[in-house]
């Protein structure tokens, strides 16, 4: 064992979570999961190695994945997963028809990506999505819409506000224009409205994607983030296309109000773009009023064909992904987070060997009453103990002495306010139950 | 898009879990996560993919382990975690003096190991730790086995024997018999004895191993499932440490039936020594009354020095780890798995389009209630939507069509029963809390 030692370190890219941020991420996902359950979502699991063709797809550019990609010891073409939409569509296309249409899931699983991370990423970090697959119902859009709002809500957020667009305006005023055949490179370039400016994306517009000046600025003149309804109606009024998707909005903005959503939550956007030509209907993305900046916490919409790599069977569905890292890193920011070290609230302090069976058994009957207590494990002085718990952030501590026991009392002391109670052993978990309920000092 | 398609398929070895097997996993979590909390565990979270040294060790033995390794884009030689015992290790050498010590974690990982799959074996699956690293008190060992109980408990288990030895009373006889030398060979040749039964253990310790007949039969006498304290106390009066693992495990017994677990849970059983030299101390194995035949289900020990491979600094420990896989096919044979398929109790019918606001309203009012609710996405046939519910598991049908919108009522209908209730809005709510209290006929 005198041998040299090996030199404990992480990978570039990867990190290791200790239990207070460790804490925060498990309160945020099981937050995710109640939600997404009491709307019926049910949870699924993929494995994060697939055969490198199922991630990659046909004449996949794998450059842009920055795929983690071996050969495994039965010398196949296998990667790690990259994401959890490319796996759900193999699953949908294997699994669809034991589990029936719709299909309602959520998936919150590690992906992992060989990026730079000079950006400031990260090579492995967590997704969180869910979808429902099988309906063209506008009841599933209207449905996405109403869980990130419970989502965001549920979280602690107060202020923020779900962007909503449809892609069916645009393509109608493109397919009006004559110029359905450019929308890809339309969208790519109205996805950096906000980030490069309107003159920018018009320039972009004509010279790298060849529309005229006067359709560029007809686009932008439409794609504006105040645009409204009645603006829009108008100015689609001879698209079909174009008129069925405002009518999708107007729909769907007096659905949600009349389901609960408050009304200022809720924005028309026609901005967003998302990029991606895979969405064809409804796009959402949910800013914070506070942190406008980070960008959208929570982004989705309705697509037409899930999994048409895999099967002839037309999937089609509506979801979002809810930015986790995002998330926390905004959480942080307003003060959202308890940066206790700790899950429990309560430290028993342990001075007598022979009465560990009463410092555990207090701590049996405290946990039975639902309040999380944890026994230093070495009778050390006093001191020591208090200074771990200042440390991990423990909010009171108990504390009984020979003296106590004679008595039949413990001492209750709040870490914060640095006051004392001592009460009888009936007593101690209702006094906790009461001082944990007022807020520390 | 006419191109041929990919074949949907998992690696051999992987396996999807769909919602009702995920729904069980994911309770199983949650419970685990609430009583390591209960007693202050923090969680914590380690890299998918470390650098191979660090996994392997020093003259480690990768074909012992299969691991998944490559090179990545930057040419490092890396590898997926096999287990989350040395990842451990490289945290506590790396973060140790920040967290401080006493440090008690528990980690909740997948783990992927090459392993040949005729055994039936997974390459991928979850692992389940918990461990309290920094101390050589004997408290921590009492806690371990609390712990161990109240997550059996907690799953819904009534019939368990957690079965503990003390690994100083092999070590003290060995050492009386000056067997020292011979500790790996024999614990290996233990480990069998439910497998191969004594005569053939007795052989292998002298064919095998060296010991006379005698030194293998003085062996044997003691570590019996049924030797008691008092039986090890007149054979081990000789040897001191093998006097100080006696009276640890009394100690331990006498402490965790004062801190209120049931005296027929626990039993000595001197002839478990999980094979691994890496325990020191206490031993844990945890056996289903009604299922011994699937082996233990949370098994762990004492260790004196967690990261000798990283760092210089000491770190025993004592800890475990709950077989979920094991736990989870335990669970489904006795018949403590609810089989259904979403999450939600409640499928809220869908006739009216023009409702669907009050459908989602009425929903989110359930939700509100901690009731989980539904609303099916198109406005199909009833039949087509009851059969949706039958096919999910949902308990209860909210049915509404013109005629009860006309008189404010909703039909609520018990989909085991058959039978249905109508009632007034502002009651929906009440109604389902109450038949959901009732269990299902």
């Amino acid at each position: 064992m005198s041998e040299k030692l090996i030199e404990p370190r992480v990978l570039k890219g990867f990190r290791d979570y200790l239990p207070a941020a460790m804490l925060v991420r498990e309160r945020l996902m099981g937050i995710a999961r109640d939600v997404f359950r009491s709307y019926g979502f049910g949870p699924i699991d993929t494995p994060a190695l697939e055969y490198a063709e199922i991630l990659l797809g046909k004449g996949g550019d794998e450059s842009d994945k920055q795929l983690f990609r071996f050969r495994d010891l039965g010398d196949r073409d296998v990667a790690m997963r990259f994401d959890l939409t490319v796996p759900l569509a193999r699953f949908a296309a294997m699994h669809a028809s034991k589990l029936g249409l719709p299909f309602k899931r959520y998936h919150l699983g590690t992906v992992w990506r060989g990026e730079n991370t000079q950006k400031g990423r990260y090579r492995e970090f967590m997704q969180c999505d869910f979808d429902t697959i099988g309906t063209l119902s506008p009841a599933a859009d209207l449905e996405t819409l109403l869980v990130i709002h419970d989502l965001l809500s549920a979280i602690g957020f107060e202020r923020f506000t779900i962007r909503v667009n449809n892609r069916m305006i645009l393509n109608g005023l493109l397919e009006s224009l004559d110029l359905a055949d450019k929308t890809v490179g339309v969208l790519r370039s109205l996805d950096k409205l906000a980030k490069i400016g309107e003159a920018n994306v018009v320039q972009e517009l004509v010279e790298r994607v060849g529309l005229t000046e006067a359709a560029a600025r007809q686009i932008l003149q439409i794609a504006r983030p105040d645009a409204t309804l009645s603006e829009l109606e108008t100015a689609l009024s001879g698209s079909e296309p174009g008129m069925q998707g405002v009518e999708r909005l107007r729909n769907m903005f007096e659905t949600a109000v009349k389901a609960g959503i408050p009304q200022e939550r809720l924005a028309l956007d026609v901005s967003i773009a998302r990029g991606l030509d895979y969405y064809t209907g409804t796009i959402f993305e949910t800013f914070l009023t506070d942190l406008p900046g980070i960008g959208s916490v929570c982004s989705g919409g309705r697509y037409d064909n899930l999994a048409g790599l895999f099967t002839k069977e037309k999937l089609p569905g509506v979801g979002a992904s809810l930015g986790l890292d995002r998330l926390l890193a905004a959480m942080e920011e307003l003060g959202l987070c308890n940066d206790a070290a700790t899950p429990a609230q309560v430290l028993i302090t342990y001075f007598d060997g022979s009465r560990l069976g009463d410092y555990q058994g207090l701590a049996r009957r405290l946990r039975a009453q639902g309040i999380a207590a944890e026994v230093y494990p070495d009778a050390v002085k006093l001191g020591k103990q208090l200074q771990y718990a200042d440390r991990k952030g423990h909010r009171l501590a108990v504390i009984a002495g020979s003296q106590e026991f004679e008595q039949g009392n413990w001492q209750i002391k709040d870490l914060k306010s640095g006051t004392s109670n001592v009460v009888a052993t009936a007593d101690v978990a209702a006094t906790i139950q009461n001082l944990l309920a007022t807020p520390a000092a």
